[in-house]
């Protein structure tokens, strides 16, 4: 069975001489003048795979951007232009007043402008495309990993894999845990502040959406390196720490999607600065492990065993 | 009950400061740099919608960004890159090489890269983005026929709808008749090296997708004057003329969807010019009516009598 990333591979990737990276990282770029390059990304979020039919459409507006903004920040680009299309099962006006409110909540929050999209029948999908810009050259790609960088995440992980589980009834969480975890799986906050601030200190960047240990491997496979991480350095929230199933835990915090939050590289000399950001900004950036010249990803568990997974990652098609 | 027209302008549409022209024409327009204006659009196909489930993919592919090189042709933009996001049903590699093969063929054809996309599961959705670019200024608006303008379209009008109606078993063709029509409708040839010619010739273009009345329609609202149209002036196929039913053809060639056709103002003292630029490209170019300052659409019989039509257009939530 194929992969969603042997079929992108296999079907999709063709080489792009007019661009200055094509299909593979988290966004594409193209050079536009001396100094620029804009950097596109799409992202489709399906009713019924990402998101339950009767979400709340306030909440889908707003992570149907954060989504495309998250990728925005996983290049360093500021985001500015949003298209949307939209393919919807009936019209409602209350569903449509909220979506778009939801939507330009946070579009104006990052004084991103929608400039157009399409609307059609169909069921409930939601196709955004994102532009932002970048000064040339500096854009964070994945394949700048260097041997001897730093991995650092930004926020708590897990939370947003968590909270799908208890919606799910594969876990029970009290009220207060619940509420602590939702916000990560139905309104999080893309980190384009970070993405931007990352730009002259990371080597390399992704965002977390299919899982830590899948959106690392993309890294560690673009620049040809490995990595050793800590499971019990990885930042974690009080929900999960509530959490007894072991198995689990690692499950949601090592391979749980949906996270939007950054997963960068950066040396070591980088350190104080990123102290210092972390400060700045009120946001957790926490060191969970280190690039090595070996390939493959070993997570250490705090008894010094390394941890395997069933499942490393979330695949549409497996 | 909302039109899709009425849903956009009132959930979609928001003041735009930083682009040159939002939501509202073939294509949104942002300046890159001193010269250039990029054209961005998007197109989402969706299956039962659009086509049918069973649809060639090749064709699919070749009409999925077809629908999207004819937005840039009625900018009169180069396109240059497009980014496909993908819900899918299942993985079926017959599928995906035949899309892709089909995708690929019209791309390398215009010499635009796939930059980009997404992949994920759910009823067949294809949402093309595509970019290009036009000398700043030089954008064919909607927003600019001029009373006086003569209307043209290019090629022949209705064919697609003509065999559509045959598939739907609301009309019988014969074998020769239908295999004239159905290209239009299957593999339609996006008018890009017309859009291009146009730049310095169009007042105004956009292109058939939705029927050239409802089409036309976008122009006379966006430049605020009105046309007189000759509906024995519309060019149309052996196998439309073959057709008996006055009424059915009307409907066909005035409200028909899925031309891709261009259809465009442009002022008398350019005639020759467009003659000329008509045999150049070996593609009929006909004049079939005037801008005029009065509001509203006129569309003369060969009786001179004023046809009106029951559905002017295609729109998605009617």
């Amino acid at each position: 069975m194929l992969t969603e990333f042997d079929l992108i591979q296999r079907y999709f990737t063709r080489s792009t001489p007019d661009a200055v990276l094509g299909v593979g990282d988290d966004a594409a770029l193209v050079r536009v003048n001396e100094h620029m390059e804009l950097a596109i990304s799409t992202d489709m979020l399906v009713s019924g795979t990402h998101f339950f039919a009767d979400a709340d459409p306030f909440l889908l507006g707003h992570k149907a951007l954060a989504v495309s903004l998250s990728d925005m920040a996983a290049m360093g680009a500021q985001p500015r232009w949003a298209i949307l299309a939209l393919s919807l099962p009936e019209v409602s006006e209350v569903w449509l007043e909220k979506f778009s409110a939801g939507f330009f909540a946070l579009a104006n929050e990052h004084r991103v402008g929608l400039i157009g999209g399409d609307t059609t029948r169909g069921q409930l999908n939601i196709c955004v495309t994102i532009m932002g810009e970048i000064p040339h050259g500096k854009a964070l790609r994945r394949s700048n990993a260097k041997v001897g960088d730093d991995i650092w995440v930004s926020g708590k992980l897990g939370d947003a894999a968590l909270a799908l589980a208890h919606l799910q009834e594969r876990v029970q969480l009290t009220a207060t845990e619940f509420s602590t975890c939702v916000p990560s799986l139905h309104q999080p906050t893309p980190r384009v502040l970070l993405g931007l601030a990352l730009r002259d200190i990371a080597h390399s960047t992704i965002d977390i959406s299919d899982g830590l240990l899948a959106d690392l491997g993309h890294i560690l496979k673009a620049s040809r390196v490995g990595a050793e991480i800590f499971f019990s350095a990885i930042p974690i929230s009080s929900a999960m720490q509530s959490m007894h199933d072991k198995k689990l835990i690692q499950q949601f915090i090592l391979a749980g999607g949906d996270d939007y939050e950054l997963c960068f590289t950066a040396p070591k000399t980088q350190r104080t600065k990123i102290e210092k950001l972390s400060l700045r900004m009120s946001l957790p950036l926490t060191p969970i492990g280190h690039i090595t010249a070996a390939s493959g990803c070993i997570v250490h568990a705090q008894n010094g065993q390394p941890i395997h997974l069933e499942k490393s990652g979330y695949d549409h098609f497996r």
